[in-house]
């Protein structure tokens, strides 16, 4: 882990490299989490209480009585970058895609908990006035956002548009999305209390890289002569592939709900890659039988980095957007609601007792607790 | 309002001028209202229904049955910019204080609506991990975070913390909460439907500038030869004025529910200065008979400024950082509960039939409809 500026496309490109370095963030993290779990006693003066087992999941949970709250705010990333840069060399607006970007961030995490989002709320923060002068990116991230809301059957509450010159950089844009819902009935709840030994891991496919590993895949960009314009598949460029707009996977899970498909827990595969597979805190094995197909845009980023299978599962979402664990006797019934949702999807491994560990068969990888400190 | 870059100390400074260009935020602004209006029909679909009058309010608030769901998320805005340049200054950090202000964004906003706050995220985007590196720094904030929830009794759900180098500056950092809570008993909703002739005007004191109004400070700080550091009080320099915490308002709503005082409606007096008191789009005239003390930093600026009275009273808060409409017979006992709980308080005026109009008395100053298009 060399603090190199430049690397050579020879070069293997490690996640670090790219520039992000979690050893600076994790202490203030685990000082905020401390903090945070302090204030849950003020809940009880207004006769609520949160769900202990919510806290260090996706989405934070807290006892209303006669249903569960939900909430949760998530942060777009970089991948407005690559559209800026694809806005730059194609002429073309792709803010409607990184509209239903970040509001997947929000929805997806919120939807691990059992939640059906109700609002979300839209913060976008631009270098300066200036931003909103292009009226047509301006109305695609507007129209996108909508549509998003659209799909995933969500009110859009409003937001905040501050300018922030001085903040955020002259000509960019921090986009982030804060999402409530509720989990009604309680017994939606899949904070993983019910995970165990027997449950199948269903995968749900990914559209692409969704909006995690752009800081590598964006390094990646400047090593290549030809960029973003680059072909990884007749008629496709790298660019575009990127900017695929990330898979929203609340119908699925609201069609699930509907069907009366008991959710045991769920996980939204994000940074970390696979590795969020093993993120609830119980000892179990979960043990990876069938690989789903991994999209052009992530094997041709894991070749270009030079990732074995075990650096890339561990980076990219390798085709797998988001995890059910569900009864072992609902998991046909599960692929079957996703697909007819839109969403393709495989009953790809199970759950077992053991230590814990990822065991992904067909590649012969194993992750263990020491490869995700989440919590 | 001509678009220079450089201005005398002896030159009027207008908010324009001080870099905030309303004009090209607002399109978006309108385009965004409308398509967010639009999504509200999928509440019905999960048994819900959204409370039409919150469109337009601080907060967005959805009829979830047993009581009302309300939501927010909200921007610090460019203070930290002020802490920043103050720590360079003296050493010390301010982000506890920092912290605050942005909690208060969120909450004040909150409250406007009757709501109680319960749930609160942080949203801290740094423009590299580098940020985190100042430990002290990061440690102020999260305590001053933590200090911020317990005053107002929330829970602090958890966040995101980011690191967006080449969209948030190197060094800074982009600070925003989101916060959901609960109307509950539903009588407590306060959106202005029983705003109305006779109502008193109840103003609760700001500490200073709170977060509203920190383009116009800091351009001041640059015609300044001493900068942040000049004195505006023997002992009180400008920088540390500025860096007054913004004043939590919800332990007063709290106590006035608890003691059953009925908010008609409440104004979070931010942008824009008392023209929020023109907020609700009923036709009434606001007639203000006696106004408030004036913080020092805010005399200060509108001096600094050359902002007559009109002006500052359009832009500042100028020592009213929220305001209540309460019933008349209420209004006395508003200022004894708010004072119980620490924020100074006064009967400033009442509600009127009449046309939409702000009468400031004291000061023969008249805002119209035509002063704030919020909506």
């Amino acid at each position: 882990m060399t603090a190199t500026s430049h690397t050579s496309a020879d070069t293997p490109l490690s996640y670090e490299q790219a520039g992000v370095n979690y050893d600076l963030i994790d202490p203030l993290k685990v000082a905020a989490q401390r903090a945070a779990a302090a204030t849950a006693g003020h809940l009880p003066a207004h006769g609520f209480q949160e769900v202990p087992a919510s806290r260090g999941e996706s989405a934070y949970v807290v006892d209303v009585g006669p249903f569960y709250l939900a909430s949760i705010v998530e942060c777009l990333g970089s991948k407005a970058l690559v559209a800026d840069e694809m806005q730059r060399l194609t002429g073309r607006s792709y803010y409607a895609g990184i509209a239903q970007d970040t509001i997947a961030m929000a929805v997806n995490d919120l939807i691990t908990v059992g939640a059906t989002p109700l609002v979300v709320q839209a913060y976008w923060a631009a270098g300066g006035s200036e931003w909103f002068k292009d009226a047509e990116r301006a109305q695609a991230l507007v129209q996108g956002w909508k549509a998003a809301c659209d799909v995933c059957g969500v009110a859009w509450g409003g937001g905040e548009t501050p300018a922030l010159a001085g903040i955020v950089e002259a000509g960019r844009i921090d986009l982030a999305a804060s999402c409530t819902g509720i989990i009604s009935p309680k017994t939606r709840l899949s904070v993983g209390d019910d995970l165990g030994p027997g449950d199948a891991i269903v995968l749900l496919a990914s559209s692409g890289i969704h909006a995690n590993g752009l800081s590598l895949a964006r390094k990646l960009a400047e090593r290549l002569p030809d960029g973003y314009l680059t072909e990884i598949e007749p008629g496709l460029t790298y660019g575009d592939a990127l900017l695929a707009p990330t898979t929203l996977y609340s119908p699925v899970t609201e069609a699930l709900a509907s069907a009366g498909v008991k959710l045991n827990y769920c996980a939204n595969i994000t940074g970390h890659g696979w590795r969020k597979l093993l993120r609830h805190p119980k000892a179990l094995t979960y043990r990876i039988r069938n690989v789903p197909p991994v999209p052009a845009v992530l094997k041709f980023m894991a070749q270009q980095a030079r990732h074995d299978d075990r650096e890339a599962y561990s980076t990219l979402n390798m085709g797998a957007g988001f995890a059910l664990f569900v009864p072992a006797e609902q998991a046909a019934r599960t692929v079957e609601i996703a697909r007819a949702a839109g969403v393709d999807a495989w009953v790809a491994g199970s759950v077992e007792a053991g230590p814990k560990q990822l065991l992904v068969e067909p590649l012969s990888l194993r992750f263990s607790d020491d490869d995700l400190q989440l919590r």
